[in-house]
């Protein structure tokens, strides 16, 4: 099967014999990640053996909370947290939650997220706006421990009993967490509350493609199969995981060249989320051990009017990938007061001549460019295929730089320094 | 006077002899940047000769607007955008233009912001969620020509009309705009808009304290004389003038030594575009001559949870500066149901411990770390002390690179690239 993803590596400059000497590493990282012998590993065969009974029960909880709201709370921080709004973002579009007619999620309720900071402001500011609506919450979280989510599910709770009693509280709360272990699980199987799973072969940044990404997706509209159909299609993709491997390849050779910095770039305000979660999963799958590519991003063309300078002519420690969306959401015409050349042109025509003249500007200032090229329109099963690519990529590198992809244990250490603070 | 803004270095682990080796770098700075014989250096004093008299015309005409309409579209692009967006964040909250009753701006419109980027799904989206609401239209553009705002100010005169006829669009327009030259500036005296003046003296990225940051503010109910006194009790405290010194120093020392990147770090999502606002201070003052410290940003604790781990164990390459909220903007209780040890303390406390917690243990990884305190409650004063504070050092810091902090001469290479692909 073919995606509709493709890398192009000509503005890259690869060191063609550094990346060659980099082609047995690559070899034994893709052996290593298609073992079958290491743990969190089951992300990679998730869209092929999916569980269909607990996709309709995914549909089932996500008509029951159409019916019951107009807006959904998710609870969650980091990988409980990102996948799924960077896949709202992107396929709501701005002001999702403002526009009064959402056309592109008829169905669906409006998502609100919480539990991702520690903010009274937040968290106020939130309940005031969902004051006058109904609500239901789904929250989030494989432990049932962290803080964040933990202080926003309480304070929620609060508001739901308040609203609706212990027992209607009970009806609106959605728990995606482990399947028998933890305060969250506890706390579920005791109240009733409609709970789903977090696989334990499956770390949290790497969880989009189960409950954890595709539940507070489905109340939103999104049917979870499209998701995950497009990750099979892209894990079906010889070519795009072949690409996939020498994208792990040229960011390795780069990183030993001293390019410290991979800036994240895309031409719609609407992937400006997608690039948080790229962030999580590269920066916490390689930061380890000293090593790893540090993750930044720039929406453009905005941030050109602000970083444009740094990346033409400042410290020459990073490099750039692209993400191109080819057939954009929407167009419009720019009218004819804004003159020539700008008047009657097409706004993606404009958009595309910023990302050309861009890249080229910038390959000229000796910048390492990759583009990764989305060429159909944005929607589940395409965010599918990105998400797919991403993970392969990455997880490649970082077994590359010989860390492993799937452990955190440097985040201990500050939430032991919070918790003596506590 | 003095300024509630207060510098730690206790934890940046600065090399004495190196900074020592640096005082003679910053002499000459500050003798540059207070000479009086460099161009652009108009920020420098323009809290202190305030006029009065265009300050007043700001009231006036945000009085109208605020008659006029609900909605003020404020349409620029870098400079011209992300200082008032980033106070307007930080004053109205999150949720600002959602929430029904918006308390800490009572008796202003609600801003929009269009004109920073090229999507026709954002701004058909806008006018999408704009359609039932009066609007007016704040032009920001020193020369009219660049290519973002024009298309979105030919789009919204196009809604304009339609909406309110020739007449009536002109009457909605404000423009903050060139003294004499420009298409901006032709434009707005043969259709009689409301205009202010970008002062010539001063560049976009310095330029929040002019009518381009304190206009829209106005309009959405904050004082423009608030911003220019917190500006003043900034510049007239000595004490915050050496820190701002003695950080342009810190962070000279610091590159010397290989730190490529400055992650700004806030743990209130409401500074999120205040980052934005400092990534193209520093980013396009200092990058040029292939040098500048990388600026980089994180929402804390969100964050945390994707990129704290590179942050303790990943490639030794950053420095971090905390901002810090010492004054909350709200206060909530964690609930019982929490447990402990959260259940029961203020969130601001939790938020304080995370804050603390974070710094040692990132200290102990060997990280550099600057503490910026804002020890009063976020207002239009803060706020401009803090723009004050920061492009003091910014300069500062550009000087001693030995670069013009001023001029953006990399930015022209891209246009130049676009424009032949239009």
């Amino acid at each position: 099967m073919k995606s509709c993803i493709d890398v192009d590596f000509s503005m890259a400059a690869l060191d063609p014999a550094a990346a060659a000497q980099l082609q047995g590493d690559l070899d034994s990282a893709r052996k290593k990640l298609y073992s079958g012998n290491e743990a969190f590993t089951g992300w990679v065969s998730v869209a092929k053996r999916r569980d269909l009974a607990e996709i309709e029960r995914m549909r089932v909880a996500a008509e029951r909370i159409k019916t019951q709201c107009e807006a959904l709370v998710v609870v969650g921080i980091g990988g409980s947290y990102l996948g799924a709004r960077a896949a709202y973002e992107m396929l709501a579009g701005s002001f999702a939650n403002e526009r009064a007619a959402v056309e592109r999620q008829p169905e669906g309720v409006r998502l609100y997220f919480a539990g991702q900071n520690i903010s009274a402001a937040y968290h106020r500011e939130l309940l005031e706006v969902l004051a006058d609506r109904d609500i239901c919450v789904c929250v989030i979280s494989k432990s049932g421990t962290t803080a964040e989510p933990s202080i926003a599910f309480a304070l929620l709770k609060d508001e739901l009993v308040k609203r609706y009693g212990e027992k209607g509280a009970a009806e609106r709360i959605y728990a995606v967490t482990d399947a028998s272990r933890g305060v969250l699980r506890e706390e579920a199987d005791a109240n009733g509350y409609e709970s789903f799973i977090v696989p334990d072969d499956i770390g949290g940044r790497y969880s989009f493609l189960t409950p954890v990404g595709l539940l507070p997706l489905a109340a939103a509209g999104f049917d979870p199969e499209h998701f995950l159909d497009g990750a099979e299609a892209a894990m079906d993709d010889g070519s795009l995981m072949e690409q996939a491997g020498n994208y792990a390849v040229g960011r390795n050779v780069l990183y030993n060249a001293g390019k410290y910095i991979e800036v994240f770039e895309a031409y719609e305000p609407r992937f400006a989320y997608f690039s948080e979660w790229l962030k999580q999963l590269f920066g916490e799958s390689e930061g380890k051990d000293g090593k790893g590519i540090f993750p930044a991003s720039l929406a453009f063309t905005t941030d050109l009017h602000s970083m444009g300078q740094f990346l033409q002519d400042g410290t020459p420690c990073f490099f750039e990938t692209i993400l191109e969306e080819c057939e954009p959401a929407a167009e419009l015409v720019v009218p004819a007061s804004a003159g020539p050349p700008l008047a009657g042109k097409r706004l993606g025509d404009v958009n595309r001549a910023a990302l050309e003249g861009v890249a080229a500007a910038h390959r000229k200032a000796g910048v390492p460019l990759f583009r990764v090229a989305i060429r159909e329109k944005i929607s589940p099963q395409t965010f599918g295929q990105m998400v797919y690519f991403f993970e392969t990529a990455c997880a490649l590198s970082a077994y590359m730089m010989d860390v492993c992809p799937f452990d955190q244990p440097g985040v201990e250490e500050y939430k032991r320094e919070m918790r003596e603070r506590l």
